[in-house]
């Protein structure tokens, strides 16, 4: 194959070339754990939670994927608007992560129930360690989070035990700080 | 293994918690076309040409090698500073660079004689595909060049057969501008 230039604002992480693919609030139903304020905001506004570049480069083992995402500011409840979360299908593959702007989490836990909250700030790369879901977090008022990430082409993405389970850890605003704590809706 | 967390300034591409690989000039010895500039250069000052960090990440082929590299400017007489340029040792393995800053080519050729040049200004990410040979170049008469790089943890450095060989094409200023040509010393 060929080489690839792609244009990702260093600003807004947005790209003119090429269409992200965008999750609302309506996409997330379920994962939010005050259902409640999910129900009361989605009548209002079937908010842009997240976007994300996919280059749809052949997934060979060889093949790196990247691309920019992007985590608008928000919150449902007292929780930060967050990234679906996934584990890679091919479970023992790593990612990095490198935050070009903004503010927030990266929330990891293995399938033995470690796991890890590492913050994200411009300049820090987090590298998510093979075999942890991960989840990026926005913990800003007002700015977006935005990371170039890269992973193996081949690595997949397993959303369902995400969807179904949720993490362990949420993070919610609680006097006036991001805070990791227990997911209420977790069951072993 | 666990989690990393890294912090490579936005602006420079350092990073005060780790150290950085450095090549200078004496390192590069035989490297750059003209010979006779190199060695009236190198007297005068053993000058940095690039750096970069290392992870040291365990080689694993799910692991994700990362960092970032900073290549200086400068010309070794009309030919731009560089960086030494290698094929990954498990060939079929490409490599991501997004542009942090400062201006350059990324330039690529295979074993087979097919070669790309690609614009790195920041915010461009550059795909080196699958057995491609690569080479970060600053043509920047000022600034430093920055990108943030992601590859195969595994998949190693050859950097034998070019600096034996070179690359077949080489990136000089000529008439005020950069411009590709063919490598003079290059032997098939």
């Amino acid at each position: 194959m060929k080489s690839i230039l792609v244009d990702f604002d260093l600003l807004t992480g947005l790209s003119d070339e090429r269409e992200s693919v965008q999750r609302r609030l309506s996409d997330m139903d379920g994962m939010y754990a005050d259902k409640d304020a999910y129900d009361a905001m989605i009548v209002r506004d079937d908010t842009l939670v997240y976007e994300f570049f996919d280059m749809g480069l052949p997934e060979t083992e060889g093949g790196i994927a990247f691309g920019t995402s992007m985590t608008y500011p928000g919150k449902v409840g007292s929780e930060f608007f967050m990234t679906k979360g996934h584990f890679h299908s091919i479970l023992d593959t790593a990612e990095v992560y490198y935050c070009l702007r903004g503010k927030g989490i990266m929330l990891m836990e293995d399938s033995e129930g470690n796991w890890e909250a590492r913050e994200l700030e411009p300049g820090l790369a987090v590298y998510v360690p093979e075999g942890y879901a991960h989840r990026s977090i926005n913990t800003s008022p007002d700015d977006t989070l935005v990371t170039f990430y890269a992973f193996r082409a081949d690595a997949g993405h397993d959303y369902g035990t995400i969807e179904t389970k949720g993490f362990r850890k949420i993070v919610v605003e609680k006097d006036g700080i991001a805070q990791v704590i227990d997911n209420p809706k977790w069951k072993e």
